[in-house]
């Protein structure tokens, strides 16, 4: 590999393909890093901070340098630029508007947890088929009617959308969020959404991984 | 392939190591299977279920035959027999013991969280450092201190658990989880745990995902 002159060049043009685990790989590495940080450690090398999250540290340098050069030779990482580097990159510097849609029993899980907005995620509204009663529990973020998705996705701006609606809604309620906009959405439906090629969506569903575990656990 | 003469046959012994990925595709058969037994429709061909999980139905095939043989050529699949053998396998037939530990911002939220036991999950106790202070939420699960999860863990024979604690912490309770039988750990703290080879982690991180997906809709 030709040797990069200029640390912590982050490339943004010309970007190799990179592998959806090496982007979960860089949140782990951004955690661990705020803690070092947080304890006030100023520099790590590459393998305590593989070692730290459980990576090779072949695996993280190699992760790294997707982003472009990070870190001198027999000096390590640069504690606080590697925070601010890797966060630039998952663009979570600054906060970003997420919207929820479907306010039931998990919906409402996730609006009482603050956990997001931690991250830098803040659920700008949540929207649901029977707002008026949903918004009586009294959650931080407004409920708002299903009619008023495109203009609130629009007003701030929103690209990211957490889904929480019934199967049987959530595809209609998907190309809805789509067509206004919405470019990520975190899918806690058990369908499969079909979407168009640049919107990407991660699903989780809780139960499934549970079962999953049932499944590993007996066997 | 030898064509197996017994419908129906699920193979409990021998049987061939399976991909993660198939029981997470089991999860999502099983899911639409109970829709299609709900609107009254018995059986199906595995076209018309490998659409509507949207896989291929070459790849449904393989996944179910990794348990034994189902379906009749011709006839396509008894969806209520199919039901009972995928929830036999992933071992939802009946309601299993599952705790929870750490009673924080998401372990809250997740108690809140009626899901688990609508999928046959039920949450025998919570623990917590602080129970007393936990407690005055009124969940509908006891929340316990950390002294009694071995207690717990062996009167219930409990094999699962969801760890929600602070990830400085996680490793220490997960040790602790394991010693005394549990072999499934549902993990939402961000650190990559150290586990025995016959105990099973599944990560969930819902702002790593959130994250995840902000990296994609900005590049």
């Amino acid at each position: 590999m030709a040797a990069v002159k200029i640390a912590f060049t982050v490339k943004k043009s010309s970007r190799p393909e990179i592998p959806r685990k090496a982007i979960y790989r860089l949140s782990i590495y951004l955690r661990c890093l705020q803690r070092l940080k947080a304890n006030g450690i100023r520099t790590v090398s590459s393998e305590a901070l593989a070692a730290a999250v459980g990576v090779k540290s072949t695996q993280l340098r190699k992760d790294l340098t997707y982003f472009g050069q990070f870190g001198t030779r027999g000096l390590g990482y640069d504690v606080e630029q590697l925070v601010t580097l890797v966060s630039d990159v998952l663009g979570t510097t600054r906060l970003q508007p997420v919207i929820l849609v479907g306010v039931g029993n998990l919906g409402s899980a996730l609006l009482f947890y603050r956990g997001f907005q931690q991250e830098g995620f803040e659920i700008v509204a949540a929207f649901d088929q029977f707002p008026q009663k949903k918004q009586s529990r009294r959650f931080a973020t407004p409920v708002l009617g299903m009619d008023q998705t495109t203009e609130i996705i629009r007003k701030h701006g929103v690209k990211m959308a957490v889904l929480t609606v019934p199967p049987e809604a959530a595809q209609a309620v998907a190309n809805t969020l789509i067509d206004a906009g919405i470019t990520g959405i975190l899918n806690f439906s058990t369908i499969t959404l079909q979407v168009p090629e640049d919107v990407m969506v991660n699903n989780v569903n809780l139960a499934i991984e549970l079962e999953n575990l049932s499944y590993f656990v007996q066997h």
